[in-house]
Order: C-alpha cells, then sequence, then structure tokens
C-alpha cells in the first residue's frame, strides 16, 4: 500500500540549469496545494548530509520562475556515494520527517536518488541539465534555453567572421554528448559540425572541406565543435596553418549554464516538477519524469539508467545536406 | 505509380511566422541536393496567379535561416478560394514546369494546397503560423519564436507592474486558439489566464480573484488575455473601476510575428522543409508534413484538416495551481 | 555653514525607469562607505506621508543591479503637492532621523523635493525617467533601456511587415516628449517619425509619403508615432482607407518601462547615485545631479526646473534625409 | 579654395564592429542627397589596392542598418602602410574618379587616412572600433554594443557562479585598453576589475579580497579581466590553488564584435556618417569626426593621433566602492 507522504524535500544536483526554479516553484506549489509541506535542502547531497534544510512556503518562491541558476545551490558530494554517505542521508530525512524527496539533477543525481528510494525514502527525479543525455526523456530542463544562448552568441561571431572572411570554430558545451552542438550546427547554418558521437578525427577531411568551401565561394567557415571532443583553440592553429585562412577558436563556456530560462523550459519545468509532486502524493517512489514520444510519463530509476541514446542520424544528415 | 517530380515551387500563405525562412531554405537546398530545380513563388497564390515566380539558386537562401518574415513574401488571395482561381494556378504551374509545390501556411492555406493536388500538381504542407492552431501537428513553424517574445514583454510589463502594483492586462496573438497565452500564463506565472477556449465571460470572477489576490497580499496581478477574447482595454477600465486598483491594458500586436527565430523554430523548420522536398521527390502529394508524438510525419491533407485538437487542460489545471 | 547628514533616505517617485535600482544601490553603499546610515522610503512620497519607511543595509541591495523596475516601489501622491503635506513630510523625516534624502525621478518629483529642502531635509535629486525630458541633463536613467526595447521591438514588426508589404504604425512612449521617437525612427530607419514637437497634425502629408514612398518602390513604410501624439489606432484607419495599403498599429506600452537595464542605464546611474550621496555626505542640499557636456554635474533644482531643452533639429534632419 | 567633391569612396577598415552598417549607410544616402555618388570600396586598404571597387546606390544600404558587421568587408593591410602602398591608393582614387573618402575604423586606419589626404585625396575618418581607445572622441562606433554583449553574457555567467558558489574569470575584449572591464565590471557588479591601466601584477592581493570576500558571505565572486592583461585559464587555475574555491575562467571573445547593433550605436553611427559626407561636401579634408563634451565636432586627423586619454579614474573608484 502507497505510503502517505506528508512532508516533502527537494534538491537540485550535478550541473545547475535554467529552468530549475520554474521546477523548485512547481513542486512547492503543488505540494502545497495538495496538503504536503515542503523543506529546501541547500546544495544538494552535499546540504542533504550537512542538514542544510529550510521550511519552503509559497512566497518563498515568487518571482523566481523567470531566474536562471538554482535557488536552491547546487554541488558535488563524493561522500553521497557511498554506502554510508546514502544511509546517512536517509536517516536524516527521517529526522526532519522529510518521507519524500525530489531530486532535479541528470544521471549522477538519479544513481543518488534510487539509493535514497531504496532505503525507504520516496524518492522522484527530474530531468534537469543542459546537456540532454538522459536517455528515457526527450527533454531536459535547460537544454532549450542553453541551445538559444549558444545559437545567438554564434550569430553574432558569424557577424564578425563573414566581415573579415574568417574560419571560426565555436565550442558548445553538452559534456559527451553533442545534442547541443548538432542543434546549433542546423539552426546556425554551420559549415561543419563536430560531434562526440561521430567524430573520426580525421582533422584533413576536415581542412579539405574548408578548402573546398572557400573555392565555392563561402565567405565564411563556421565550424561548431562540441565540448566532448574540445581543444578548439589548437584545431584553429593547425587549420589556419594548412589553409592560409584566418582561423579564430570561441569556447562559449558558462554563459551557455544561465540566463532567464526560455519559454519552453519555463513551461516543461514547470509541469515536470508539479508532476514530480504529484508522484510522490500517490505514494510513488523510484520514479524519474520524463517526457517522451510527446507525452510527459514517469519511468522506474533503475530501468532509465538503462536505457540509451543517440543523436538523430537524420538530422546530422539534413545538417551536412543544407551546409551545403 | 509516383511522378517524377523535376522542377518545384515553393510559397509561403497566409501570416506569416519566423522560421518560415528556415524552411524555405530546407526546400530549396534539399530539392536541389536531390537534383530538382526550385522556383520561388513570391505572394503565396496571389504571385502565383500573377506568375510572379523566380528561379532560385542554393546562394539565394544563404543568410536567411536566421532572419524573420519570409523572403518570399505573403499576401492573401481572395481569387484562389474559387475554382476557377484553383484551375488557373494549375496551369500556370505546367506554364512554367512547374510539377510539385510546397506550401507553407495554415489550414487556409492547406485548403487550396489540397485543391491543387487534385489538380495535378504534386503539393505538400509545411504547417508555418504561430497560431499553433492546426490540428494534426503538436508543432508549426513559429510559435516558438512567438511565444518567446510575447514572453519577454511580459516580463518586462510584470518589473514595471510590480513597481506601481498594478493588475496589468496583456493580449497576446493567436486568433481563435489559446495556446501562446497558456503559454504565457505558465511561463510569466500569471495570475490569471483568459483562453477563447475555456473563458466565459464571467469578469467579475476575474474580478473577485483579483481582489483576493491583493488581500494575500500578491503585489501585482498579471492577467494574459488572448487575442480571440480581446477587448483588453475595455476590461482594464471595467476592472479599475470595480477593484480600485490601477489597471492598465497592452496588446502586444505583431511583433509577435517577428524576430530572429528561436533554435527550435529554426531546426524544426529546417527538418520539415527538408521533408517536404523529399516527399516531392519520392512522388507523393496531398500530404502535410507534421511532428506528432515525438516524430516528424505527414498526413493526407484532407483527413488532417478533419482533425480537431484542443489545449491541454492538464496545462491549464496546472498554470492555475500554480499561480496561488 | 553645512550641516553634517548622518542618516539619509532614499526614495523612487513617479514613473518606473530601469536602472533605478543601480541608482538605489549606489546611493546605499556609497552612503554606507562614508559612515552614514540610509532608510529605505516605499512608494515615493505616499509611503513617506505613510511612514513605510525600513533600514537599508549594503546586502539588502545586493543582486539588484540587473533588476528593471524599483524595490522601494513608486507612487504618485497627491497629498504631497500641498504645503501641509510638505510640511508633514518633512517633520517625518526629523523623526525618523532622516536628515539628508535622495528622490529619484522626474520633474514633478524634484518639485517635491525642492520643497523638502527649503523645509530644511538636505534634498538632492536623481533624473529617473524614461522620457528623457528633464531639461538640465542629457541623460536620464532608463531612457537607454527604454529606446533599445522599442527598438527591438519594432524590428520585429518590421519583419512582418515588410512580409506583408504592410504599412506599420508603432507608438512609442515619452509622454509630451519625442526623444523615443527620434531615436527609434533614426535607430530603425522609419520611412516617417511623428514627434510632439514638430508635428502639425498634416495627415494628408503622411498619406502623400507613404503613396510615393510606394511608387519609389519600398516594401514597407514604418512611421514612428509618439505617445504625445497618440491616436495611432484611427490613424492607421485613415491611411488605410486614403491608400489602399494595408495599415496596422501597435502601442508597445508599458513593456518599454521595464527590462533589464542596459550596460549605459546600469553605469550611469550607478554613478549618479553615487554623486547623490556623496554630496548629501558633502552637506550639500537642493541640488540636482545631471549629466552635462559629457560630465556628471550638478544644479540648483529650481534652476534646473527653469531650463528648457528641445529635441535635436539637426538629428531630426537627418533622420528625414536618412529615410530616403 | 574648397575643392569640389563630387564621387566619394568609403571604406570600412581593422576590427568590424557593430554599427559600421548604419555609419555607411549614412554615408552613402547623405551624399546622394547632396548630389554626389558614391563607391564602396571592399575589404579596406586591401580592397582599395586591389580595385574592388563597386557603385552604391541608395537601396543597395536598405535593411543593412540593424545588421552586425560590416558589408564592405574588411581586413589588414601591409601593404597600405608603406609610402608606395599609399601612392597607390592615391593614384587608384583618381583612376576611378573618386575625389574625397570616408575612411571607418581605427587609429591605424587613420594614419592611413592622413597620408591618402597628404596625397591629395579629401579624407575623412569616422571613429568605428568597440575599444573605446580613440583619445579624441567620447565615443566609437561599437563600444555600446560590444559592452552590453558581455554585460549579457557575464549576467549569464553570473546565474550559473552563483549556483555553484564558484569564482568566475571572464575575459573581455578592449586591446590595451581597459573600457568595456570597466563598464561590465560596474553593470555586471564584479568583486574585481582588472584594468591594463592600473593592473600591477599583484595576483596575492586579487586572492586576498577574494577570501575576504567569502568571509563577509558573498556567495560567489566575478572578476572581469581585460584582453590587455589576459591568462585567465592560468590565472582561474592559481586563484583555485589558492583559495580552495572553485574557479573558473570565461573568455567571450568574438562574440563581443557581432550582433545588431544597439540604438545608441545605429544612432551616433549615422550622425557620423552623415557628418563625413557632409565635412566632404564642404570640401573638408584630413578631419576626423568625434563626439566630445556632448557634441559631435571634427578633429584634424594628426592632432587627433596625438591626444591622449586614460580611463576615468573617478569611474574606477566608484566601482570599487559599490562592490563592497
Amino acid at each position: 500500500m502507497a505510503k502517505q507522504v506528508k512532508t516533502i524535500g527537494v534538491l537540485t544536483s550535478g550541473g545547475d540549469a535554467p529552468g530549475m526554479n520554474a521546477a523548485i516553484r512547481a513542486v512547492v506549489r503543488t505540494a502545497i496545494s495538495k496538503g504536503m509541506k515542503v523543506k529546501g535542502i541547500m546544495r544538494g547531497y552535499a546540504g542533504l548530509l550537512q542538514e542544510e534544510i529550510v521550511d519552503m512556503s509559497s512566497t518563498d518562491v515568487s518571482n523566481i520562475i523567470f531566474r536562471g541558476g538554482t535557488i536552491l545551490y547546487t554541488a558535488r558530494c563524493m561522500e553521497f556515494v557511498t554506502p554510508e554517505g546514502q544511509q546517512q542521508g536517509a536517516e536524516i530525512c527521517r529526522k526532519h520527517g522529510i518521507d519524500g524527496i525530489v531530486v532535479i539533477g541528470g544521471d549522477g543525481s538519479f544513481r543518488g536518488a534510487g539509493k535514497l528510494a531504496s532505503l525507504g525514502v520516496n524518492t522522484i527525479g527530474v530531468p534537469g541539465t543542459i546537456d540532454l543525455d538522459i536517455a528515457c526523456t526527450d527533454y531536459t530542463i535547460g537544454f532549450d534555453t542553453a541551445v538559444n544562448t549558444a545559437m545567438e552568441a554564434i550569430d553574432k561571431v558569424r557577424d564578425t567572421s563573414t566581415s573579415h572572411e574568417r574560419c571560426s570554430i565555436i565550442e558548445v558545451m553538452g559534456r559527451n554528448a553533442g545534442y547541443i552542438a548538432l542543434w546549433c550546427g542546423i539552426a546556425n547554418g554551420a559549415e561543419d559540425i563536430l560531434l562526440p558521437e561521430r567524430y573520426d578525427g580525421n582533422e584533413q577531411a576536415l581542412i579539405d572541406r574548408i578548402i573546398e568551401n572557400r573555392k565555392r565561394g563561402k565567405k565564411h567557415n563556421i565550424i561548431i565543435n562540441a565540448e566532448g571532443i574540445g581543444h578548439s583553440t589548437s584545431m584553429a592553429r593547425r587549420i589556419e596553418a594548412a589553409t592560409g585562412i584566418e582561423t579564430r577558436a570561441t569556447i562559449l563556456g558558462h554563459m551557455q549554464r544561465g540566463g532567464t530560462p526560455t519559454c519552453k523550459d519555463r513551461v516543461y519545468a514547470s509541469i515536470m516538477g508539479a508532476r514530480a509532486a504529484e508522484l510522490l502524493c500517490e505514494g510513488k517512489s523510484n520514479r524519474l519524469v520524463a517526457y517522451k514520444h510527446g507525452e510527459f510519463v514517469d519511468f522506474d530509476i533503475q530501468e532509465a539508467l538503462q536505457m540509451k541514446k543517440d543523436i538523430s542520424e537524420e538530422q546530422f544528415e539534413i545538417a551536412k545536406m543544407l551546409a551545403r
């Protein structure tokens, strides 16, 4: 029989992502509207272990839906990877009367969430990462904002790249996943896109394409490189040496993690946060909220963590065709 | 047996939408990469009837992916609603060697597209409208940009609304559909959302909620009103008279149709445009490209036009709950 | 001999403007760094009379420099226009130990400020209004942000205006002053600019220019109309009737008052706020901080209120010439 | 007696800057309205020597006022530094009937402009550089846009920096000048600003301030570093090692050179471009258009090149005071 959850905690864990505040707001207000109490756990699992736990009311989450970052802060926590740390976390939950918890973060955070669930704390995960690298879901909180931030920055680089008839390599975030790179590649009409999932390291082929593009009259070359490949600065030097074309690297960096969330990130994060609180209210545990095939659904955490996904081959082919 | 299409035309019809240029670019470059020729038809069906038809090369669509509006212009055309006009359109296509056509627009444009198909011109529709009011698809070109433009404007109104502790009614576009209003309502944390699909005209209930919100300590009231309801200015006057709270109306207007497209609009419009050209290349006709259940698919035009859709009841409930 | 000011108050009055928070932050931190105490007065003069007065520390103004609106709120106050109201205000200052006050607002607010000064409360004004209509200064807090917000919105309207080959009338704020209209007119390359300081009401001449522009091949007409002239909607109807060209009006409205301040507004508001606190520290009173001839200076309030200024004839001529 | 100029050329030289297109448009349309002909010289002095010269009409500069970069392209040109190159440039001008020329660029470009003037080609310079490092003028085309682009990016970095309680070093452009760094330092409320004009290389003092800030409760440290100091990445490593606080560097790079110009950049660039064409029309030569003490003026090129300027000590002091 489903456990009656009376007080829930909410934390953000791993890298921050725009929209996390919208999710926090939705968790808090949904829980309260369903008669539950809410406690905010600061700094992810680290704050849990240090008992940085505060009561949250409806007004505590006023005026945060449009703010980047996370009002609950986030941090890495090596201690929580150990069974002792997890056991301690579960005990602290009980000590504070927290019988359900919403964990907003990525795959690493969900492994911890699964452990908490197995230790008797009802736990629901919400996918929050700009990298889109969570297999069970087509949407993660922050990707839409990050990809728009990157795209707008690349639009600006393109202006100056055209004026100087340069080659520009722009490195976007995404850790080992190429989603941001692929989307920007299409959206910015990039001449080349280097994805961790596809790039074979054949720099000579890249150089040949640059030379060929110039022959065909292109005034600039925009190359989107993914964080998972990296080395944009040295790549730029080698390309300039090989082609004689002025080549510059820009590493967009942490600005991609911040900024006011896009409409999609605010709306979807709100729905997911509300859903997480509802699942706890229904007595569910060990579930991951996801968006799949156009619907908001939820999966068993362990099953979700074993799923695989890959970038869209079709989109990659379209990107290459349209760049010509 | 599928007809071999050698030359295709492309036109934009109905209200313009950000991302249409990305779709045009994708149609042109995909068609060329598949060995077809492309002609641009200016001003929608009106330009077709006036034979405003130009050859399009790959470079003609350079540097347009990031531009709002449509480089092919758009216009209404009463003449094309008649059988005579449609017959004439099909003949002009034949005269110019156009044996396939891509129509980027909304429901009204697709009715014309279906007629062209029945008259022997292979025709593919691509959903382009900021209103999201095409039943067969979860995505239409321009909605994502429009909803972000509206949201950012409402964020700004909110600043001043808070400073003056005002009530603000902001009217967003969407014709008879409330999608933009609903998304902004959630994303801007609006105190109230008036949707054509739900609003019963009970202004007293709205006024009561405003008064109740003030009692509960809210410093401002943001009310999102949909174009399909309208009358924001007079509504503001009545609310101010009834509540004694300073109330202002803002009608966001045509700015919502313009601006550089968001990443999603550029990417999805590119995929849809490519898909349309591929369908023509495969000899298909009378199909509508759509995005449904997380996938790009295509439907028979007549079947698509008979589908119905409604705003999400779940999202509307969440919006109301989170505003509290 | 200059009075030693120990505790200062700060308030915002009149219409809010982006950058007011930057000014408040600078007043607070400068005053504290000079050994003074600071009290925030809520809702302008209205809050003063109602003794809505709070202590302000350095951390109270953390994370506000980038926020639109004013954290001190603002309101109109009829009572403070009377000698009795002013007398009462001065007494409340004394009661709360406030021996100096910074008033951030427009001309109306400065008249009140001058009265407070004459009643023995050392008073410094800081020009805060998006309208730029304060004669003694070339810069007012908020103008730069407002004019960029308007310009970006008009860029968007232009996209759709071009696609539909429409005539668009866009009404911008500025009360009786045409500065926002003139700047947008130049920056958006508008075909026509209607300024309260210049417009003679000759709508036929406007219509003639629209017709002439079409003959010369212009695909759209952008007309910037100033709030001080108004009536954009009916004007659009008359133009459409007279020219046969589809004409639409957009009234940008209150979004122009909000949004995160531009860099110039943050920097200049910070400098002006710091200067105001320094002037109080030096024992000055009845002064208005201004930016004139490229320098930050200060004027006697009464002298400043008697100055006149007009829009730049040269800029207006350039605007007309470049639109051709 | 002033030479009657009939045909003018216009070129952009050195690094591109947002607003250059607005200046080009103003030069072209002003010259035409005064009865002169205009030729566009591509790729700066390099294009002049290679005779990449095209006729320009009023419509050639339609729809460019809002575009970043320069439609005339820009390039460095070693050859034009030599007397032979300059002599050849003057001869090519005569060959093409160009008896006046507008050079939009920075100090390096103006040295070449002065030489052309001495060789009998009437020459006017317009200050175009994001670095603001031209001594005779308080405004250069592009600075306002660049500083807003940088500020917005830093706002985003700040979000994530706060969430992770990190120290962030953000490197902004400006070559050897610290104007962009100083303005962003104030506008972003940075805890520290490193300016080439002031920084003494005392990294230990910087580290001490970071540690002190943490003790005083600051959740993050934003340090703005200028391109002229550089080495942000290694600086971040050393700071992290010395403080134990996670520290990340972001080098904003070329995105600061692009993007649609701000309102001020569009308006001032338009006025300066118009002024340059007018000066040529009046027979003037060897002058630099400038904005000084709140007015548009012009200087002798050689005198202007010998002027010195420095960042504002007052602004730097305010920045440091407000960061506390």
